[in-house]
């Protein structure tokens, strides 16, 4: 905002990544295998979430932009992001978890300038306002450019209220860096506490959500990948060789069904943080994950006095005396009479009745209709 | 049971007439226009309402059942009682209340043979055990035969809880007819009571739910509705004279339009009662009209222990920490998560969700639709 783009150090070397994955169980039967969180426009901005993030992404990083999704969602992150050039859509044969994603991206900026500095950011998060966000990325860049080898640096949420469903960032010492004056060093990465203790952690002011958003030069990356997951460093290597070639899809259909599946947490991050190598910005904007429908109802208020959020692009909705929230991608007429905090999800091939105390327990369900065969609706 | 057929009084003259109309609002959007209540297998037990109500008819009536129902349902009528003669499926052009649809079935039996006596039975009723209620009908016709002109008998209901929403019939002293051990005459029908008044009723033991069901001969019946609602006897009366020529069709749609809209009770049954000429058998029997989706529920127990009845053909249903009934013409999926006596009805174009406690609301969700021009789904 106040850093005018092209004082901030290292950003022409930045490379914005957009991991695309993950079913979104908990948004169960909004989304789904074959029309996953990312390509839904949940906050009734009308943009899919991935359509929002690229958007974000674009003003800082320019066309250097690259997605990692499934192969199945080619064409649907095609038409969503029509700009993309084919180069920076990496479509995975099968899913192979975080560190395989952006392991191999960072492995092919690495082929294409070893200097790139790569940011990795969710297609699926709701975050505001945008320009907050935007700083802290920049922050995190300048911070990423600094010193030797540079840094790896995550962006961390400041906590809103004491969370149970996210890992936590101890927050240490202050660094000093040119353009990145919230920059602190990265005492530790924490699971997901009790209740209890994320009440002392938010009441502390030392600790950050961990929102899974980091910016690090792509040599630092692959140097704590290959490091820590050799098997791993090697296989993406091998693919990322030959990417900007012809050969590109037969080495990665072989290569890519025997890589080792882990997290980036593990494979990269934590070690690096034992190392000294991470830091981390604050970041003071809101961020939402999306987690569940309960998040759809938070960040979706009625619009009217109904008290009834509604997301579809033809609902045709009555309510009495009844709120919550009503997700649809059909034209059927919805009647919701005396029932409060309801979640209702309407697709074609499968109803969701529930409310927004029980969103969390959506992903039980999926997986009893999955032990039982019901896979056509998964 | 201990009376054989042949020993009933009357019995050689009895004709059914089973009246198939209302939309059954409060069952939206199962029960609507174009499929109403009667079309439907509401207690699980394989038979639509309105194939059960002849069944228990022919055992007494034989071939002499007489349906009377809206043109719309000419088609689904005929294919749940494919052994109905086609001259005794009345077809209404427009719904005209029940003084014109009982009529017009009085005048056509009365064209045929004066001595006839008809007993009107809606098609959208769940009664059991069967032959108690077939007992009661024979009591019935015992009583309808008997004396002079005979008397228009009504079989009402012993009240096992005080609803409010049944007219009551105050049950006179006894009558003696051979035959009819039961037969009461009838002091006066009342209107539905507030809960206080419901309350004296059944603690009296003197009141009777007021099912409208009625046997008598159609001479009587023809003699009050002549002097009740003499353009209505005259209009139907007109259609029967050409009932079984050729002229039907011309008569009834010229003759039908005109008719006054009015309850059988007020033109035949009140005015009749008043004139002495109305008795009633108290029938020992379950008794239910099926007036909401709670009556559902109660009518169909779950059946295991997920604690959710399920009606429909190809239900796909899964439910955590739910009860309630969920009513499904579709295959979708459905999956309820913590929701309580919960009635979901999930159809092609149309969904419902609210509890049995606010069953009858669903009527006022109606309306509001057709307010708002939803008449596609009504």
């Amino acid at each position: 905002m106040s850093v005018p783009v092209s004082a901030t150090p290292g950003l022409d070397r930045f490379y914005a990544v957009i991991p695309a994955g993950g079913v979104g169980t908990r948004l169960w039967p909004l989304s789904r295998a074959a029309a996953p969180k990312f390509l839904h426009d949940l906050t009734g901005s009308g943009q899919t979430l991935i359509r929002a993030t690229f958007d974000r992404l674009e003003d800082l990083a320019g066309s250097q932009v690259m997605v990692v999704t499934g192969q199945a969602h080619r064409d649907a992150v095609q038409e969503q992001l029509p700009d993309l050039d084919s180069r920076d859509l990496v479509l995975e044969p099968e899913p192979k978890d975080s560190a395989a994603a952006i392991g191999l991206a960072a492995a092919i900026l690495y082929q294409r300038d070893p200097e790139t500095i790569m940011g990795s950011f969710a297609a699926d998060q709701v975050i505001g306002p945008v320009p907050v966000f935007q700083q802290a990325v920049r922050e995190a860049v300048a911070t990423a450019a600094s010193g030797g080898d540079g840094k790896i640096v995550t962006i961390g949420i400041k906590p809103t209220y004491p969370a149970t469903g996210f890992g936590y960032i101890h927050q240490g010492r202050a660094l000093e860096v040119e353009g990145a004056p919230s920059a602190h060093e990265v005492d530790s990465f924490v699971e997901k506490p009790d209740e209890k203790r994320a009440r002392s952690y938010v009441d502390s002011g030392e600790y950050l959500w961990n929102a899974g958003m980091f910016v690090a030069p792509v040599a630092l990356m692959l140097k704590h990948l290959k490091a820590t997951e050799p098997e791993l460093y090697a296989g993406v290597t091998e693919i990322a060789e030959v990417w900007d070639t012809e050969e590109r899809d037969a080495v990665i259909a072989r290569v890519w069904p025997d890589l080792p599946k882990t997290a980036i947490d593990y494979a990269v991050a934590e070690p690096a943080a034992d190392a000294g190598d991470v830091a981390v910005i604050p970041g003071d904007f809101t961020w939402d994950d999306v987690g569940d429908f309960a998040a759809i109802a938070r960040l979706n208020p009625a619009t009217d006095s109904s008290g009834i959020t509604v997301i579809g692009e033809t609902p045709r909705v009555y309510s009495d005396q009844a709120s919550g929230v009503v997700v649809t991608d059909t034209s059927r007429v919805i009647a919701l009479i005396g029932v409060e905090n309801v979640v209702v999800v309407d697709t074609g091939d499968a109803l969701l009745v529930t409310t927004t105390e029980h969103a969390q327990s959506v992903k039980k369900a999926v997986e009893s209709l999955k032990a039982h065969g019901d896979n056509d609706v998964l």
